[in-house]
């Protein structure tokens, strides 16, 4: 085993689906689970020279006091979505790697979020401020663990959204306003992603929040020679819709409603439960439906914290079409997915195939993860398959 | 609006999927409806120079003794499947291609077929004599309708199984058979096939049954340089199949088992309920998911006749999958339409893809036609958007 | 066949639930359907002596302008929800039914129903005004037709919430206000309640509008000897939840969510769309849980307009709950219900129950009749089985 | 705590229902668990003197080798059913248990449970062999222990079943039999039940197996001045049934069809995957729905092992009917409920019920336990609510 050199830094770092990834890279890293769910451990990604789990090395930021092993042992009681035992197995690793998480920043979060925040998170910070103590954290876990690179992936809440239009659209113009709190748009998961930039470290949005974004930092990614992309990651209801759509549009059914009621019960349900957060979510589940149909079926998407139901996300999709003749048909699917054990996997997709992307020298937008996303930075096309094809070619080319 | 001239022969003229095709082609040529359900007039094949409506004219082999008009207007009071009106509208037209029904063959069809034949379906032919009446019934109706092409379309209902490595795979071999009864092992669906072929007609076998898939009716095909493909429409549950089962492949999700219960109320619900046609069905619906998984799943598909369905096809899925660190979760699907309105507008685009295959020169198995199909002759690709890429590469290539 | 001497009197005589009132009341009264769906046609109900379906003759209010075999014609074309033939056996009753329907009253309905009233609707009534007219309307029809008595339904849209404490509990506190119209807070359908009462008429309200809930008003049913009852009809998912509420408290499961979704796409639906008048149907969907149950599960009611399901009211409800050990468990279902039909059959048994009231001397709300709402007015008691044998006891004694 | 002395002996009493009744009786005990699931725990039944969860201690029979801890272990791991933490606590009283159950006899019980035999099971007994042998178990157990009464509760597998008829109706007729291996036509179930009965032990049927269902049985229990009752525990789909078929008997809703698919994955799947088996439980599954309707609706009942389902039942019920003007209809429901965690408690339940009926003096058929069963013995009423009324009704009348 040689020594681990690539850093992960995830916001959110005692979220579910930071501790999911957190547990599930130490129990790859010590072969006690299979890599069922990971994409890139499937055979047409043999041939790639991805990184192994034992090259990693894990640390990040968090608003919230609390410790990972209690977090993981919490979706073993409460949701039954890992094994207890898994749980203890991996303890030493999850209560190292609590020592080296840093306090994040709140900075435009909304209430929702900022109420989450322990007495240890600035609350008086200039982004510039925020983006420069983040940057230190950072830069002096690189330094301590001597790491080639690092890869910084936001997994934290979701953030309430926010008009692209008030952002300047390019870096010249929005770095100054960095340094004045009362002009500066951007919220947390921005100032992140440029902390992470502009010191050539990769950014991955996990989320729907605004992260990398905005135009200006793209310019960003691209002055520093580094990449990101996102954003949210597709791993239940929307996955669905972005294969059942393209089946319909390619039969020529016509789809004159879709419905897709979504509930569940973890931290970013209840975040979630603030209609300003809600409203950046279903913004990201709602859009594609129209891209990949090319007209506009009437859609409702709603998200409810149903506190039960803990990690569990249950989704019930009623789709009303048109068939032959105009006669309508129904398509109802049911969705019982435990959803930070839905994203862990793809967390970890995302590092191996971004570190990649770096050693093969590419910058900016990685769009051939646009499979990965709900709304990827970039890329028109929104069906899964064709999506997944993007990845494959990628994958072909040579390096 | 030119003289119809290519002819649809129906070997089961008057069931369900034969009545709507009817219906809805009487109710397009007279532009009564819009083009929904049909994948031939999707924006991306309209460069290609497809028939027309109008084009067609309709005939076919029944063994029943109804009409279309009662069956159609069925299909509005039982299952309000279509509208009373657009029966009404359409009366003269189907009451016209009634008179052009001629009676059928029951050769080797199972006694529940059997049991619904009128008295005038002749029951001791040998299956040379059946071949011989078919083809003087097919080439009546081309020769007084002046038709440039004749392409049959069997959607009778599906016979009983057959063990395949009993026919011989040359049609040298074949033919002497067809003479001898006691050693003749080929049902009905093949007969029509091979009456079909011998005269240079295309044949599509939109049911399970055996049809042109033996080596020597394929090779009688191209000695006779006509063309076919086959077999069973891919309407509902199937379809879902091929969608669904890519997406846990390309995610690596772990199929541990997938459940699908089927019921319907119609005619071919009726048929199906014999266990030896359903085998047929059964085997259809089912292979596939190996094929695409790359392992075997726990599969448990069935088919019940519910009569109070009508036409209705509900389809139960449940899927149970494994996610990261072997966490169960769970997919089902419920799907509601309406059997023979979903196979009705594929019937009609196979035909006019044929029928530019025919233009184009096309001999053999029509192989780019497998996204219509359940068990795709001669292809391996099982999902359905690699298969639907297919047609578009064939609708791309020149002419 | 005798005279018609009993007054059906609908308010919102042209919506979806009086439409199909209607065109069953006239199937009923022609022999053209049988009586499925009707409580009152059950052999328990046989030897009471209930009134015949050619015993009435309907009327009503209406504030849209429309006609009822258009109303019929487009539920059998748009929903597919009765058979088009019947609609048209049955016009000529519902072009009589057309004429007597008289322009209702906008009192307090809320926004989303007032901009439905047709010019011909009073704009600046006084309560009073407004009442008064009503009665005449009411009285012009029973004189006319020499009728024995009225029973007046309301199945108009959902009117907005108000607070029934700034209601005075008397009908000699309550009375003057309705002369000044500042501090009448009473809206349409409680005007209609008083107007019907006031003449000794019966009051049904088949809606979660105020209607004749107030204190005031039952003690001017009592003054007038005459009777009432609601409040909204229970005809779905809050008739499952009667039934299956009690399962789980009798098996001592403990229900730790039960979260319901609603969706269709009628004329209530459109008006249901407006989050004030949604908010009246909520809480009447809601409150029986808890009262069954004896704790307070989280629950969670939506109801969304979804234009295509047009009468079908798709529910679909995710019951979470803990059994034996703690383990959590779930039960969902999925109720596809044509609205209107389900009411309507209601509606009509009611009538014929209220109508032997009256016979047998019964004053004040008809508790008998709980079963058939979801509120009903008095009743504790919310499981629907110890409703029904409210209604079966009270069958069963001697009038 | 005072010392217990109620014998329960168990019938497959490491099979998955004895296993997590077990398991629960010791949680119980202990007070590691609440009172969740179990029916005796509800408020309507605290005024009775039923025996406390330590009167109890537990023995029985059981034809495969294996540990109940190494059970239960499984049911955690496998179908995350129960915590593995409270199998962990209750470990030393498994073993306990463990020593005490002696080896059972496979006496008719067809061959895919024989196949499950362990090498110490008898193979040549003849019934009355087998019987005393029985008995000597039971009698050493309830000697040792100085227990004042034994509760025998069948929960083993399901068998094969049998024409009553072949059965004789006088237990001085039925008796000479059990010498006689070539006429006696009883499986072990009815072995067990004389067994205990002849001693004076109750016997509870908790299978679909035929158990003391025989006249001559129910005779041996009356002449014998004890009890009984049965069958099959009505835990899941059935009770559903049980629930939802009376509110369309009483909304006059025409049940159409009634499909049922049921798919799990533990012991008792694997033995109805036998069709002989399987006959028996889809039988009792069936037969109330005409008995609440009153007509005989069209159904469908299957039950497939799905091996990854483990515990976890699943089942999917599709009821089409008709409401009014004919208008068909759809209610669907899909349960997830883990197997032996609903039927433990009941076991519970009807031992603690039973033990109370004995203090009453009782005997013969425990006609008031017939909402525990879905095919209750001497019992015509089919509907829950109803069925639960005979049971609170004898919880209120006077000892």
């Amino acid at each position: 085993m040689t020594q681990a050199n690539i850093g992960i830094w995830l916001i959110g770092a005692k979220g579910g689906v930071a501790t999911t990834t957190i547990l599930g890279l130490a129990a790859l890293g010590k072969g006690l689970v299979d890599e069922v769910g990971l994409v890139s451990a499937l055979p047409q990604f043999a041939h790639l020279d991805l990184p192994d789990w034992n090259d990693f090395v894990v640390a990040g930021h968090e608003i919230r006091q609390t410790r990972l092993a209690d977090e993981a042992a919490q979706l073993a009681a409460n949701s039954r979505a890992v094994e207890p035992k898994l749980v203890e197995k991996c303890r030493k690793e999850l209560d190292a790697i609590d020592r080296r998480v840093r306090p994040g920043t709140i900075y435009k979060v909304g209430t929702t979020i900022g109420r989450l925040a322990g007495p240890d998170i600035p609350r008086r910070e200039s982004p510039r401020e925020a983006i420069r103590r983040v940057q230190e954290d950072m830069a002096r876990f690189v330094d301590s663990r001597r790491l080639q690179h690092l890869i910084v992936v936001n997994v934290a809440s979701t953030e309430p959204p926010m008009d692209p239009a008030s952002i300047p659209s390019s870096w010249a113009e929005l770095k100054p306003l960095l340094d004045r709190p009362r002009k500066c748009p951007l919220p947390a998961s921005s100032l992140y992603a440029m902390a992470a930039m502009e010191q050539g470290y990769s950014y991955i949005n996990f989320t729907p929040s605004l992260g990398s974004f905005p135009t200006a930092i793209d310019e960003l990614a691209r002055l520093r020679k580094t990449r990101h992309m996102g954003c949210d990651g597709k791993t239940g209801e929307t996955l669905m819709k972005s294969i059942l759509a393209p089946m319909f549009a390619q039969r020529n059914l016509q789809v004159m409603s879709w419905v897709g009621h979504n509930i569940f019960g973890n931290m970013d349900g209840k975040v979630l439960d603030d209609p300003l957060n809600k409203q950046t979510k279903v913004a990201s589940k709602d859009h594609l439906l129209r891209k990949i149909l090319g007209y506009r079926p009437q859609t409702h998407v709603s998200i409810e914290y149903i506190e039960s139901l803990g990690d569990w996300k249950t989704a019930w999709d009623h789709i009303h079409f048109a068939g032959f003749l105009g006669t309508p048909m129904t398509l109802q699917f049911i969705w019982q997915g435990c959803d930070s054990l839905l994203a862990a996997p793809l967390v970890l997709d995302l590092i191996r195939f971004t570190e990649l992307a770096r050693r093969r020298g590419q910058t900016g937008q990685l769009k051939f993860l646009a499979s990965f996303f709900k709304s990827p930075y970039g890329v028109e096309e929104q069906g899964f398959v064709d999506q997944f094809q993007m990845l494959q070619q990628w994958a072909n080319a040579t390096g």
